[in-house]
């Protein structure tokens, strides 16, 4: 609808993957096999875990991967690619592996969320959208989790599309929050094109535009007599919105025996606030209504309140959700992690760095979760050479890979592994679950994590150690390359 | 693309604009003529101005609003809207008047960004999408224009994709960065659409493709001998990257009498190592390579490392101009001001709030800017009553609205009206300018602001006052509806 609805996203790439593209070609390299990993070095907010999200938007967009006659146009109009590359582009199809975590895994720094082996030209192709769909959908997960963590059972709701960072990051947004745990959303577009659950009952012009307040809610609770909530704060919350919401539920709802619903509080001290309606709505008989919340919340602000002894039954968060206001970006990054050679020997790579957390894991990797089998908690992440096989019967031992003499053994454990197949040879193989599974599976994965990895505050790192032949190699290579 | 692709973005509304207009429609008030503002209420990162952008997307939504069959069949499904409603709606289309202030203006807390005068559920039903688009581009506009200021007339190119929030984001982002003053976008899905220049070179995978570093350098040389820029930190600037360079440039570009060249560093200590390329570049005859970085940079890095001293040409900003990292909200809202009775008299209205600064300026208004004829300077903005005009060849005494023993007097200056129609009875009757003529006009509009409003710490406030009828008129309202 706006200018790039019908935009073919195959476009939506670094100017860069072009040029290198055309790069490759000009000398023969294009069916080079190369293996890159989608990894992130830092958790948002100091928290101690992220939430995987987007997978289901890559899958969509490799699938139509192509380039049309007007993208080889503007191509052409740029001057800098050779006919041959853009004939190959006119061909282009996605013919390569991936592998990724599923959507709703609980992920942790520097393990690959999304590992790619392709043709040099195509895996450089896809880094821009893959990167900025689950950068996007995993921060807005990651930070849907925490603030849901923090309403401690009571529904939380995305209410953010007016200040998301345009379409997709109100759309694709809500997904991701419902993803995290959020019950539902303001954004009807995600319903209709998600079935994210969307609600929503009224805005403050709602009430202007009526004679008065108590005119206002009559009409709405008329036209919506099962569950209405009513907005209290357009002139005064406690002098005139909870009182003519009393009056109006009495008048309305009571003679039909109704009793279920609500009022909503978009301003004002919240707990000073939702604690006298409480008490004014239960001395009136409306112990059934349910009171939100929903001015700049956040999960700090949640918890604080609640603390506080706030009486809120369902949180409404916008903008500091729907953009993850106090960190907005997640620092996922593409990295070549090797290449193969003419008879398929797989050469790893690795990238140096002056800053030693940007050091790269190099080769073709497994990674494993290890859980408990009396606890049921996850105990370790596993990173090896592909070629590696955990053997869960047995005792392993594990070490820090950055302080070595670190070392713990693990036992009576299972040994899960995380990334799964989602495409092989360009078709997909994976049964995508459905939106509601991922969001059980989520929450069922959040559990299987210690409470001290999920504080938000000081959180405990949680173990992502490399296999003694990964480690080698990474130490072999750290001595070798960097001239 | 993504699955959103060929949504229907009139469903991009929140789900109370719905319930709010099946209940207008229940009460006989769907032609109800109503005002709607777009304004905010704060500066994002404390600065003295905003950039309003969004304008074009905004006027291609309008032109396209409508609800086709699956919508309809969509909200059938709720079981909450009326049949007339559902009608109504695959009837609906926009037939009301809108205005706005250009695209690339630079615009002040509590003051329009954008007048609608519609039937209820029309001006009610675009909500959402208005503020998302105008609060997504204008954040993006203001923070570019920002780091194009600390830039110091440095090209500053946009490299946020990857990590923006969703393809809206990273697209539209690079339109809204360019209206800020950024020079072009690695995006090249914005290039192809809305003409912003995209470019780009190569990344580390391009350098680890290669036996070595030289090897990866002379290859990009040779396919790309005009300009080509080489990434030298992919193992120690120094020692590999600066000297691998200019030996290639010396055996490729020098050869063939070729003096146009670059580098770029994404790591390491910006200021000590550009001051170390660039002497080591100049010793060896390469004056005219220029050095491009990119680094998590932002507004204060840059004035920071170029107050240091740091030797760079060109800056490619990333993540923290992509998002708007330091404050990732623009807090546009959408309030009612007024509505019509049946003779068409206006009524205006008026949002009160226990937070003073929530409260909304009443009433259908114009916005003028008085630029002084001799500086030509912007003095003060000045709203004030739709029937009001400012005759700009007589003196004018103007007031602080909070403060109204603040008195001025304005003399030998232009008033501008802001506002232009952009919609007359749903009809499109503005001239859309190009997008390299609202960079262009946003370029002069900020030249016209004093440096005291345009410091990024402790800006002076700029005057925004109202007319002497409309604070009378908002004065009047606040001591009567507050019930």
């Amino acid at each position: 609808m706006d200018l790039n609805r019908n935009a073919n996203l195959s476009m939506l790439c670094d100017y860069y993957e072009l040029t290198m593209g055309n790069g490759y070609l000009a000398r023969g390299m294009q069916d080079r096999i190369t293996y890159f990993d989608v990894f992130f070095r830092k958790v948002p907010d100091e928290g101690g875990f992220a939430i995987a999200a987007g997978l289901e938007q890559v899958i969509e967009y490799i699938r139509q991967l192509h380039f049309n006659d007007e993208d080889i146009a503007y191509l052409r109009g740029r001057k800098m690619f050779s006919e041959d590359f853009l004939s190959y582009l006119r061909k282009f199809r996605f013919t390569g592996d991936i592998w990724a975590v599923p959507e709703g895994t609980p992920v942790f720094p520097r393990e690959p969320l999304l590992t790619v082996r392709a043709p040099a030209i195509q895996a450089q192709l896809i880094e821009t959208f893959l990167l900025l769909t689950l950068n996007h959908q995993s921060l807005i997960a990651t930070k849907a989790n925490r603030i849901v963590r923090a309403a401690a059972g009571r529904p939380v709701l995305e209410f953010g599309s007016r200040r998301a960072q345009g379409v997709d990051a109100a759309v694709d947004g809500a997904r991701a929050a419902f993803i995290g745990g959020c019950k539902g959303t303001a954004c009807t577009l995600s319903d209709e094109l998600y079935g994210v659950p969307a609600g929503g009952t009224m805005a403050h012009s709602w009430v202007q535009m009526f004679g008065s307040e108590y005119d206002a809610f009559k009409a709405y609770c008329e036209t919506y007599p099962d569950n209405p909530t009513l907005l209290v704060d357009t002139f005064n919350t406690l002098k005139s919105g909870v009182p003519n919401a009393i009056r109006v539920f009495n008048e309305v709802l009571r003679p039909r025996g109704l009793t279920k619903c609500g009022i909503r509080l978009d301003s004002g001290d919240m707990t000073y606030l939702t604690r006298k309606a409480r008490q004014m709505l239960d001395e009136a008989g409306w112990q059934s209504c349910q009171i939100s919340c929903s001015n700049s919340l956040d999960e700090y602000i949640i918890a604080d309140i609640l603390n506080q002894g706030a009486q809120i039954d369902l949180f409404g968060v916008g903008e500091r959700l729907i953009t993850a206001r106090s960190e907005a970006v997640f620092g996922g990054v593409y990295k070549l992690t090797a290449v193969e050679d003419n008879d398929g020997t797989i050469i790893p790579k690795i990238k140096i760095s002056e800053n030693v957390g940007k050091i790269t894991n190099p080769h073709f990797k497994k990674l494993y979760r290890f859980y408990g089998n009396d606890t049921g908690k996850a105990i370790a992440d596993y990173l090896c050479v592909h070629d590696e096989t955990v053997d869960d019967s047995h005792d392993l031992e594990i070490f820090d890979p950055a302080a070595t003499w670190k070392r713990k053994t693990v036992y009576n454990f299972t040994a899960r592994e995380l990334l799964v197949p989602i495409f092989r040879g360009g078709k997909l193989v994976y049964q995508m679950p459905t939106l509601a599974e991922i969001q059980k599976y989520c929450a069922e994965q959040v559990d299987t994590l210690w409470d001290e990895v999920k504080r938000f505050d000081n959180p405990h790192t949680y173990y992502v150690d490399l296999s003694q032949k990964l480690w080698d190699i990474k130490n072999e290579l750290l001595h070798t390359s960097s001239r």
